[in-house]
């Protein structure tokens, strides 16, 4: 199949490297690396079965190499590109435009051994960037700001700037944790409060992801036997919980993933919160942070061993506070196994 | 004019307010800001004059305004939308919808007093980082790597969390300075390297941008008088400091922005390092940090009083070491006003 690709993951999926300035063209049995000459040491030493070539202009040069070439038709992402890069790439072409959503997502969508080991190790890291963040909080975070938290769980995270971070972590204090996407604030942390925290890191360039929900108290602990004080919370807590135990005890290869979503959704929504368990069950983990599989009450791509995705159930009740956990899972033999 | 937009950065210029998922559309007198209900609260609160919608699906949200009003033609950003996203909107539609690359950057061009106040602010931060940068490293940044040193560059602009960053910053050592953008790796500082720091931070969304490159020594200071021991390299130096302050000293509102890359890049190649100036001398800073005007040797735009850009000439000789000084300018009253 001929296909031209232009996203950093997909480019890295293919041939090992990537650079913010690279376009992936492969036209029949050949592929080619097109970067800039900033690049052209790095990516010659680097990219694996293309052929790297230098140029001021992606995108004309692809179309060069296009109309040389005897091709008739070539997926693209459209997705991926943008109308005005599109129509440069388009320019006087003969060649039928196929467009193939998420096609470097769906190729990836099922991991090898190698990558396994990968995501497994970044999974590990963030779990024991968990562990010294619980830490450091206890000996040093009450009173500090979300602000200040999350620049923590930042420098944790990173092991001070050696791991780039999947995303930006989220570090969120009783009603700020009733959002899903909170963004940080002047809030303080205290004795009592209920403290969430997502967060996670890239090894190798692959993402780890994690969320707990904790009652903040000195020596506490990341893990999901939490005691709080108010009834209500405690009941969410224990929904999400045993959501979140159920749905990774459940999952079977073979399965939709809306019946997994659905594993998760049944159980908050008989305890009563199904209104505030707002977003999907969880969703893929690779290269990108959010990848396919997506495990939402819509999808009905089939589970299958090796792929690599969230449980992330969660309950929000608007102005009084959130509850999320996370963990990251793969399949294997059939079953879910929490990486 | 009628226009939609989509892009964080333009939608906040338009009304004060952004998501991260949505859109802002003038249609006649009538504006729109939609986006989705995680979001609702904030933005009933924050977005100016606009009328907030909230939906599910944000396209055709817009394509059901579109159909109701009068309009015919609709400008829309080719860089802004996907090819995917820019087929839901223009789905059935019998609007004309007229391509205007880089519309909102355009129209950000020359700055307001008010945003002149902040962007100003952004910069004064931004420099008084680089002080307090200076310091740390003198203290105990010698024997540290580059990615620890990266690390401590984003503690000390962001201020601990409380700013965003502009971009990551590079901090770069020696032959690693000869890339333009190098990323960072486990080279550590010592006594007599060559240290190149490019960082900003971001005040009330606004980007700062600043670069210096010093000879590494006990109580260095981050300023533009820096003795090195290799003639070559200060030579090297010399040059791209006389290049950074004639641009600066002779650029006039009314010049092309070509011109005023020439004032740099001139006195570059006559210095004998033309062939190792290899970008352009500057670029727009503003919400985003790469904005229109672009001080580059194609550019016929006119600079105009209200304009911010960087100046920032550069050197890089491949494995051996790279020399850029960059600060922000502004025009006032036809000439350029360091920031």
């Amino acid at each position: 199949m001929n296909y031209i690709l232009k996203d950093e993951n997909a480019l890295y999926y293919e041939c090992g490297y990537s650079s913010d300035n690279a376009l992936y063209l492969q036209c029949g049995s050949d592929a080619y690396f097109i970067t800039d000459s900033r690049y052209t040491i790095e990516a010659t030493q680097k990219v694996q079965k293309a052929a790297v070539i230098t140029s001021k202009d992606l995108i004309a040069t692809a179309r060069e190499i296009l109309t040389k070439s005897k091709i008739k038709k070539l997926h693209y992402d459209p997705k991926e590109w943008s109308v005005d890069a599109f129509s440069q790439l388009q320019k006087k072409s003969k060649i039928e435009f196929q467009k193939s959503p998420n096609y470097s997502h769906n190729k990836r969508i099922i991991k090898s051994d190698e990558e396994l080991k990968i995501v497994a190790k970044a999974a590990k890291l963030g779990k024991k960037a968990f562990t010294s963040l619980a830490q450091e909080i206890t000996q040093s975070g009450f009173g500090k700001s979300e602000y200040r938290l999350t620049y923590d769980a930042q420098s944790i995270l990173s092991d001070f700037g050696r791991y780039e971070l999947s995303f930006d972590p989220i570090v969120a204090i009783n009603t700020n944790a009733a959002k899903p996407h909170a963004l940080p604030t002047e809030k303080r942390l205290s004795i009592g409060d209920t403290l969430l925290v997502d967060a996670g890191l890239k090894y190798k360039r692959y993402c780890s992801d994690r969320t707990r929900t904790v009652y903040a108290k000195k020596n506490f602990a990341f893990d999901t036997d939490q005691k709080f004080h108010k009834k209500k919370i405690q009941k969410a807590y224990d929904s999400v919980r045993k959501a979140h135990d159920h749905a990774i005890k459940k999952a079977r290869s073979g399965m939709k993933a809306k019946e997994v979503d659905a594993l998760a959704r049944d159980i908050i929504e008989k305890a009563g919160f199904g209104e505030y368990f707002v977003h999907s069950t969880g969703h893929g983990v690779g290269l990108d942070i959010h990848e396919a599989p997506y495990i939402s009450s819509k999808s009905d791509t089939i589970i299958e061993d090796g792929m690599v995705y969230t449980i992330e159930p969660g309950i929000y009740i608007p102005e009084a506070f959130g509850i999320r956990i996370e963990d990251m899972v793969t399949m294997v033999s059939g079953r879910a196994v929490i990486l």
